[in-house]
């Protein structure tokens, strides 16, 4: 095996050049095998391969650096530069991360998670480079969905000014993780299926040589600014805006590609290499569907299928189901997504009401005020949206939504521990930039049916409100629980005394496990579904204090401006001296791995919170420090 | 007077043709003669005197409707649609908003503050009307500078698949507040100064069709997707993105541009009209001295000069200084700003270090993970910036920066209430969005010598760090007090009993008010600087529970996250019972208005506090409610 040899960065480039196609297919099937047992980004990683091999063909590491957009196609990067063995531990608690991390090898110079950010980092690192008079090379490599995000259309637009070398990558392979949507999306496929415009090209050469006329034309131009190559050449948009442009080049083709980075080198000022990529590229499942294989399950390699198939109705489910209700009852019910129309559920909705579905591509800023815009036209939008991506468009939620007090919906997915992915996707701090912002209503549902409940409360409210709901499995239990959706009102499941367990969303659950530990040590234990942390039920937590000794909230979310703080704050202003435990996320990122793992990890499981409930109840009076803290 | 014939919406129509000029400069006397005496944005207002005209004559409001970007342009829209009468109010508590509001006018049809906002506003009333079966005409007007913003672009890209009608207004002035940076503004200028491309189309036109070849090219051309005419007229950029341009109009000839917009309403799809306008047209000072006219106080319509002179140093002066002095003692100490060169005080250090001053335009997300990139790079970044300004990074902050601990220095001005700006200018969220990053310190200096001592601190920490400060007088006070800034250490600055006051930034000066009330009506106080709202001090505040009976604290933020919930999370985690009143801004909108008029109303000027201590000392033992809490 080739792969063997590759130990450290720059071993590649021992690796003779007619062997490079039997190294990237060794790749391909390790890659394959990996992630078929780990589950892990597949499509993006299978045709990034021969991509990557170039630039570590052509580039020195750690000394040159190159910034991968997103972070998920990073796999092979990664192989290259001596992590190929930590691939068994690959998204797993203490394995190797599934993204760039800086903490894990000097060849990773930019941590990367969420989309379009690397134009801008890779600005600041040439910028660096440049004032410490460094000569090292910086690359940045961008997916055309990466493309479809304003901050990357910020930094070109900034690149453009640059006077010293600057290579962006763009991986062009027609793909976000559904189908890329948009102006500059149909701009490249144009390019792509070039014969227009090099029709074009051809013909207006030919015409102007062939005259006198024409001869001076070509002079004149060759002076002019903007030059007429910039004029008939595919990227016309990228010279447009002061970019160099080189492409379209194959992005399977190592030597093409070899070449064309060394060329790139040359240039003085940002330059962009237009590569043309196959997304799944050597597997034929994650070529056909390239949807599924983005970010897969373990899955078996001969037929494709998941290893585990999935037998439980998850959260997205559900939304999915509400959705296409809602949609046939209303018409005014419109659904929005930035880029993910099958991992938020949108899709059924998109087949059934194909007019008030919209894609905005990786955009949460403008899917947020656009929803602004269709709610102040008089429709009732959904923005269907994960928890973490949803932070983009934390200004255009407090302004262009909250400030007009306009009815829009937002159905945050993935709220809480995520898992494998990691830190920049952990949805653990919506209920923190929500809460401070005026107008907003924020409830999380406790179960499959609740979360139906919510939706339907929530379209009909007049009012911003957020719904939030965890990735996984929906949790069945407590079907008899279902007291109709008040705004600002919570539920109680269990009333007894001494301890009161005061649970926001998923925790509910964890919270009945609490709750059974503690009963079979003899403690009366009540249960409250919080349902809103904004406007807290003051009522509810009152009642508790008046009946409980100790009150314990439970949220995913750090503590700080979560539902914790909210009835601290409470008990403050009614001079209610319970005593009060607060679980909640530590102050600090949390890492990839089971969430299971990670719950104990962080003590926020069920065992964890009963052992220090219990603690609290024999004997010390007051607890030292609580667990909302590292 | 013909502006007094112009009572409400369409009245414009009835103006004579001939007699339109004079109504433009009849307006453009009122602007004049009202901002000089209230304050206001001048120049943007100048400039669209005659753009807004057209759009009235050609439009029907409240049935069509303009979308205002970033609203500060809309006095001559608020003009002709009857509020010409409010304007003695302009920008005062109560009065007239320096912005479009859907509470102020039908005429107003979304509320505008923050930039690059209209085109995604814009498409959700466009798509609205589509689904409804409405007929109206939508118009977006953006400026040159708005376009530097990532939104704007994601909203472009999104416009680009539209079907109907929809215009789009750039109005462009070549200045977004300062002058214009980047390629897309090199790109209009090249329009703008368009020989290059006009000589360019009619050369190949010329050539073409001298040819035989040539007409059969431009018959082929005519069938291609990507016509000839967009290769080679202005706008080509906006061409390639699916978007019919039409330009460049003049911006000041109203007939001009009324019979462009009505062309452009009867384009099926997204068109967009490049408009040439001149900031501060019609008042010499104003086109001279764009920056200073943008947003002016109160002056002398003779001399254009301000007319109560300032003779304090704000926080930004000294911000400006100590800027300086630090670029000089530490080459790698690089300043980034996001189009406000001139308001956050980097000019200077930009004269002084040119090589190491980023002026990135419009674009917070870009300048964000930009500084992320520079700190990557070894540098030392930092980026000044107005706090709700902010609030557009805040993923990036929360990943770019945060995730890896990188030393980017954030020197957050205009944090608290900021005044006539109103609802989306105040900074009064940044302690929220803030504190809920791990990695992250957050400190706020009492007056202007600690912001020096604090922002030499923070490029030493190597550490993500927040100094945010309120805009205007610098307390020049206190200046006694100058012990040591260390990492989450805050500072007595009286020791007495009774109360202790516990205060942030700007309120450690409402504090020594505070304390001077209660002292004459014979409580001792003390008096804490908080210094650090992340990471709190817990020892400061313990000692302040074991030797006071009420515990006050004080900031300019929500109560959400806020460093009173901080303190009552210390108190609960220590069991300690000591009463604690948390003053705050109210869970609301703030209006614009006078600063100290705006905290009278929400209760948090010395005289309200020291009332509501005075209350809880006086008998009742438990408060029912704070102030935190509207």
């Amino acid at each position: 095996m080739l792969l063997e040899t590759i130990e450290q960065a720059n071993d590649i480039k021992k690796i003779r050049k007619e062997d490079l196609n039997i190294l990237a297919q060794e790749i391909r099937g390790f890659l394959i095998q990996v992630i078929s047992v780990t589950g892990g980004h597949l499509g993006s990683n299978l045709g990034a391969v021969e991509l990557t091999m170039a630039l570590h063909l052509s580039l020195t590491l750690p000394e040159d650096k190159i910034i991968w957009d997103v972070g998920h196609q990073s796999y092979t990067h990664k192989i290259l530069t001596g992590r190929k063995d930590d691939f068994q531990s690959l998204r797993q608690f203490h394995g190797l991360s599934g993204f760039p991390k800086r903490k894990e090898s000097e060849c990773d110079v930019f941590d990367t998670g969420h989309s379009s950010t690397s134009l801008s980092a890779g600005l600041g690192l040439v910028k660096a480079r440049d004032i410490t008079g460094g000569k090292h090379t910086v690359v940045s490599v961008i997916g055309d969905g990466s493309l479809t995000g304003g901050m990357a259309y910020e930094a070109l637009n900034n690149a453009s000014k640059l006077e010293t070398n600057f290579i962006i990558i763009l991986n062009d392979n027609n793909m976000s993780i559904s189908e890329n949507v948009g102006g500059v999306s149909k701009y490249l496929n144009n390019i792509r299926t070039a014969s227009g415009y090099l029709d074009l090209k051809k013909g207006i050469y030919n015409v102007l040589q062939g005259t006198r006329r024409g001869d001076s034309a070509i002079s004149r131009i060759r002076r002019a600014k903007s030059s007429f190559k910039q004029l008939v050449i595919p990227g016309m948009l990228f010279e447009d805006m002061g970019i160099t442009y080189l492409g379209p080049v194959d992005g399977h083709d190592i030597s093409a590609m070899v070449s064309v980075v060394n060329d790139a080198k040359r240039v003085e000022g940002p330059v962009m290499i237009h590569v043309l990529t196959q997304k799944g590229r050597g597997y034929r499942p994650a070529e056909r569907h390239a949807a599924r294989f983005h970010g897969t399950e373990p899955f078996d390699i001969e037929t494709g299928l998941p290893s585990r198939p999935r037998n439980v109705a998850n959260y997205t489910d559900i939304f999915s189901t509400v959705m296409c209700k809602l949609g046939q009852r209303d018409e005014k019910i419109v659904a929005i997504t930035a880029a993910m129309p099958d991992g938020t559920g949108l899709k059924r909705f998109h087949n059934m009401y194909p007019e008030r579905f919209f894609d905005v591509g990786i955009a949460e800023q403008h899917a947020v005020t656009f929803a602004a815009g269709l709610a102040a036209g008089g429709m009732k939008p959904i923005v269907a949206v994960y928890s973490s991506f949803l932070q983009r468009a934390y200004d255009q939620i407090l302004h262009d939504v909250c400030i007009q007090d306009l009815p829009v919906v937002f159905a945050i997915d993935r709220a809480g521990l995520v898992g494998s992915d990691g830190e920049t996707h952990q949805g653990i701090f919506d209920f923190t930039y929500l809460s401070g912002i005026p107008n907003m209503y924020i409830c999380a549902p406790k179960n499959k049916w609740e979360l139906s409940d919510m939706l339907k409360f929530a379209v009909g409210l007049g009012h911003p409100v957020a719904v939030r709901y965890p990735r996984g499995a929906a949790y069945a239990g407590l079907k008899e629980f279902r007291a109709p959706v008040e705004p600002g009102r919570a539920e109680w499941i269990y009333r007894e005394s001494r301890i009161a367990l005061l649970a926001v969303g998923s925790m509910v659950k964890t919270g009945e496990a609490v709750r059974d530990i503690l009963k079979s040590k003899g403690f009366a234990v009540s249960l409250l579904n919080a349902r809103f942390v904004k406007p807290l039920d003051e009522e509810a937590v009152r009642e508790a204090c008046g009946s409980h000794e100790l009150i314990v909230t439970m949220e995913e979310n750090v503590a700080c401006g979560g539902y914790g703080e909210k009835v601290l704050d409470c008990l403050n202003r009614y001079g209610l001296e319970n005593r009060c435990l607060n679980i909640s996320i530590p102050d600090a990122y949390v890492e990839h791995g089971n969430v299971e793992l990670l719950k104990r990890e962080i003590g926020i499981d069920e065992e964890s919170i009963a052992e220090k409930i219990c603690g609290l109840m024999s004997g010390q009076r007051r607890m030292k420090r609580n667990e909302g803290e590292a």
